[in-house]
């Protein structure tokens, strides 16, 4: 029975050393800088250390043949121990966050969802804002190494469309996966590093750039400024709509692009899909605005990508209140929440291949519909596609309008008006950060929320980051059955 | 090529035929009245007729061996067909009433929606209120009819669930669907004036009382009153409350019963799971009312109920304006309406048996996830369901949401708020009625809203009404290549 649990342990303990190996950079940091925060980060490496040890003795010499309900429970806690972990030095600091608003935050964080309960971001200690961002660029690379690694394993929401090998998750496949990972953290690093150099040639100072770089790549979301990126010009907010959409990206494409440069790697179809619908949904905005006489064309076209970038990326940042730009804007901004980025991205959101699936499964229907008798295959990329991966992809949708639906009701019976709760739930199962309205708003803050509409929040950008399903199952007496 | 037209002109004439009718009806009824819109209702009639005639002698002689694009037109040219039938008597009447408002009250009539855009109801002639009424009842009636007849035989959102045959609709098909036509229209008659009593009994005067029936059965929702049902006593209400249920059975179910009356067959999972969902609901809304002060315990009870049921069936009816309930009682409207009644019922919405499908998929899912290598098959009502049925109902939902935010944009770019535009968009597609906020929300009305708009609703009532498939289809290509 013990053998069970001794690979979760194993993988949730490495994962909390290494983030006890973040803190204390950050506590470096705070050293150089002579932030007060120091003392607080030491405590939390103290913890975190000693959990992570503790958890790696217990789990050592675990075997690696896994059956998939290890897989659904180390991906699991792995997530909600990084998230309780991350939320140490939030809790410890001298802010005095309560329990649930250092949850939320850390949570928000490693999800990469982005949004936030701390206001005066400016004001608040460097070590913070770093640890901050470096909870976001964690998690999406957790995010892509889960894709990559282990969900096409399982069967979660047509995920296996990305499986590449016919094999079981096994000691087998570890070396093929240590080379895949060694190559993800080394482009995820080189990204990051030209994301930086990048906003810092625009205007950044380097710390903003070393924050902004991380919370970009991750499609996170986290700024260092109450105004997030309301504050920089121009050039700034068109490096971040490349960075971010670069974060939208399937990285087994940017990996096989830079195993082998071929430009045709990237007129991948999911990546054709993905930029065609923000170029119509910016430009039409665009149009929108011009012609409202809300703003000139250029800024009209440079507010408009940005913001649709970011919600539609899922990394939440805002150049400006977009809720203030009329009611076809608001609708806009709430619709494009849903789309998401590509699949083994660090973008959250139902994911572009899952309506384009979706899409297809609708056109073959069409077909069966006007010739009765006809067979037809389903394509995608050049490939057939099997009829349970659609299923599977096509009953994700109706899994996240169920939970969507569900997480609504349980915010609005704590008193938050419809506009509320729908874009607080929608934004933290899509993991996009704002949602609409004052409080959630992308002008408005987390903080007055209900600690229980915190809590709620708290598990659906848990959830969302887990393609749903993969958490759910837990809850199943099915899975504890065996 | 006239060929295949001909049974659609055919049918359409028929229909037309029937509708003049019935406006011959209303005529007599307004003659005895005295009603100044008598003539209204004979140059209607007349129009009518002629053009029913013209259609029924292009049509004759048509062949009725119809390939499945022949059921597509026939389908969607009827309920159009019907629309502009209907809109002939209040386009001609005395109000004035410009081409949009009377096309959308007729098609909001024929698809039972009930949303409207008619105020000062009491004053209204009663020939026009009774015509309004006629519209549901005939909607009714049509769309049971369709779901019997026609949709099993169409891949259409998993109604080939409900088959009984393995033949294909063709001259063999016709005598079984006539008994079953003759059958269906008694049985409707028969519950509509067994409502028609109960609500006399109850209190209502003999026009109120067959007006209300008309629209009560149907799921209409077209009351006589600008308030709605909330000039009734409690009695009237639980009457409404028995018969909108009645009206949200499978039709084929009822006829079952009346012709080998055992308890077993109204113990059919799809029933079950709407009355459960009923139950739950309502009491957990008069839980809220009472708990919060609103109402007394019978009185929330009472009110719950009734304006939940008629949400989930469709209806539309209010008796108090539940969008100042609270945030709870918004977001639960929102999210019910969403529901609908059975396959086969005169209601609208996503349908019971879609939900059920979805959620029999999702458990088997879980069982692949913790048993990649098992085999479960999916059973319904005792049935083996077939993985292409499933496919098509989940299919249902994706399509549905898409529509939904599709309509909710354009809506939106018409400058209506997000609340509006969603609860409209929402509540025309699952035929329901009334929507959220002070235009479109049960104590508003749609006569403020731009005519592009009320075209906007007019094409989703229809869309909605026909499983959207049925008349989406033919938008394609694909169906006028053949």
């Amino acid at each position: 029975m013990f053998a069970f649990f001794r690979p979760v342990l194993l993988v949730v303990g490495i994962l909390t050393l290494i983030m006890t190996g973040l803190m204390s950079c950050v506590a470096l940091f705070a050293f150089w800088r002579g932030d007060p925060e120091l003392s607080v980060f030491l405590i939390s490496a103290a913890i975190a250390g000693g959990a992570g040890l503790t958890l790696v003795l217990l789990g050592r010499q675990a075997r690696f043949h896994l059956v998939a309900r290890q897989l659904y429970l180390l991906t699991s806690l792995s997530w909600l121990g990084m998230s309780l972990v991350g939320a140490l030095p939030l809790f410890f600091s001298h802010f005095q966050l309560s329990f649930v608003d250092a949850v939320f935050e850390a949570v928000s964080g490693i999800t990469t969802t982005g949004s936030t309960v701390l206001s005066g971001l400016e004001q608040l200690p460097p070590s913070l804002l770093l640890w901050r961002s470096m909870l976001q660029w964690l998690g999406g690379l957790g995010v892509i190494g889960m894709a990559v690694s282990i969900l096409p394993f399982l069967r979660v929401g047509g995920m296996r469309l990305f499986h590449t090998e016919s094999s079981d998750w096994s000691d087998k496949s570890i070396p093929r996966i240590q080379t895949l990972a060694r190559l993800l953290v080394a482009i995820y690093l080189c990204i990051s590093l030209a994301c930086m150099l990048a906003y810092w040639l625009a205007g950044m100072n380097l710390f903003d750039a070393i924050n902004h770089a991380m919370t970009t790549v991750s499609t996170g979301g986290y700024a260092t400024d109450d105004r997030s990126m309301g504050r920089f010009d121009e050039r700034v907010l068109w490096v971040a709509i490349v960075f971010m959409l670069l974060g939208a990206l399937p990285f087994t494409l940017i990996i096989a692009f830079v195993q082998r440069p071929r430009l045709a790697l990237l007129s991948n179809s999911q990546v054709m899909a993905l930029l065609s619908v923000v170029a119509v949904v910016s430009l039409l905005l665009s149009a929108f605005l011009v012609l409202n006489g809300e703003l000139p064309l250029f800024s009209a076209l440079t507010q408009a990508t940005f913001n649709l970038v970011s919600v539609i990326t899922t990394t939440g940042y805002a150049s400006a209140d977009y809720t203030q730009w009329g009611a076809f804007s608001v609708a806009l901004f709430f619709v494009v929440m849903f789309i998401g980025g590509c699949s083994g991205s660090t973008s959250g959101g139902m994911k572009v291949f899952r309506f384009q699936l979706s899409y297809l499964f609708l056109r073959s229907q069409i077909r069966k519909l006007v010739h009765p008798s006809g067979v037809f295959v389903t394509r995608y990329n050049g490939k057939t596609v099997q009829d349970d991966i659609i299923l599977s992809a096509v009953a994700f949708s109706f899994l996240f309008f169920l939970t969507l639906a569900v997480l609504t009701l349980l915010l609005a019976l704590l008193g938050l008006d419809l506009v509320t709760s729908l874009s607080a739930a929608a934004t933290a199962l899509t993991n996009v950060g704002p949602g609409l309205g004052d409080i959630v708003g992308p002008a408005g803050n987390f903080q007055p929320l209900p600690a229980t509409a915190k809590w709620l929040l708290c598990f659906g950008m848990l959830l969302g980051r887990l393609e749903l399903l993969t958490m759910m199952v837990l809850f199943t007496p099915m899975f504890w059955r065996g």
